[in-house]
């Protein structure tokens, strides 16, 4: 049986104006340890921003998220637009504020956010074909968006869980290393560095998510 | 007895102009997972140059080491003049060309390279302190400059090999997961993606490294 194939979504390089790295890599080695190969995408757009990472303050640059993205996957990414759900057993979105100011502007608008249309015809059309998605730390908000129903986890802020069920989901309140699973809508859902956590913890969480995806492509 | 510290010395955010990413991400995991902690430094310098990961060419553009390094550290990074091997249990230095390129001119210079003068001091004051030194990837280049001896290994490839002989120290031909540590001079180095490798592959010798250290840390 040929490995399954998982494509990761990412939305830029750095946790404040990108994708986390530290989970984006994470999630590419709990995919390699559990069995599977991945291939990185990300949609070919302007950043939002670009804050500087030292300070925390906006930088005055523009940067593109397909470009800084390509940093994590050591140049071996595709732009979005050619992601076909066919051709991959799974879809993941690591976390950062790249879900939720590239992917999305949940940062900004909270339930009455926009989604990049790349990404909103990706996670539709990966549903559509009944593959699992996982979403990590804060991108749960993007299917809470696109799909409007679900049962989903981002920790337990209570804001960001308010706003989630006003998007028509369910948010379920978990801790470190923990995973929700909505079998029905093949969701996996983790918190990540929406709780403060050291890197194991994250590292933790992900390795459990990677595998109840596992389970949801191979039954 | 209180956690070892390792400080962890970055070099950028992208493997073909600063630390690659996946090796220095998957350090801190290894850290925290065999019971220590960590703190990520840089040099406060400009990156010789800006690669776009997508294409491989260079771009018209000026970026900072340490506030690029702060991407990879989640913003919990120091400049590297504050650095005092006394306050750390080893010093570790991941690979990526900003090693060969903004820690030093090897990618340009071979042999003849020069060593940032932050870096230098960093390495000669940790040696002195007879605290160990783990380099991976293309780093250990650094520690053959500034020590001119030692046992080391940056994998197979000839070219590189023959070059840190040429610097004064001995090259130990290596493939994945493999590591060598001099213990008389306590130097811990592996391979890592100076190999062509799987990320699997990447951390397994990360973590054999890591394991390493400790050993000379607490013998």
């Amino acid at each position: 049986m040929p490995k399954p194939t998982f494509a990761v979504l990412l939305s830029g390089c750095g946790v404040f104006d990108g994708s986390e790295i530290q989970e984006a890599v994470l999630t590419l080695l709990a995919i390699d340890r559990a069995g599977g190969n991945y291939q990185c995408f990300a949609p070919n757009i302007a950043q939002r921003n670009v804050v500087n990472h030292m300070t925390g303050h906006p930088a005055q640059e523009t940067r593109n998220v397909l470009v800084e993205s390509a940093r994590i996957a050591r140049g071996a990414i595709r732009a979005l637009t050619t992601y076909d759900p066919i051709a991959f057993d799974a879809l993941i979105l690591p976390g950062g504020f790249g879900a939720a100011k590239n992917l999305s502007s949940f940062a900004l608008d909270g339930a009455n956010c926009s989604i990049d249309p790349e990404t909103e015809q990706a996670v539709k059309a990966t549903f559509a074909a009944k593959k699992p998605v996982g979403a990590w730390c804060i991108s749960p908000t993007i299917l809470a968006k696109v799909l409007g129903k679900g049962k989903l986890t981002i920790g337990d802020d209570p804001g960001t869980a308010e706003k989630i069920e006003e998007m028509g989901a369910t948010h379920v309140i978990t801790r470190h290393g923990a995973v929700v699973v909505d079998v029905q809508m093949r969701i996996v859902t983790t918190p990540c560095y929406m709780l403060e956590s050291r890197i194991g913890e994250v590292a933790d969480g992900i390795e459990a998510a990677i595998r109840e995806v596992f389970s949801l492509v191979r039954p």
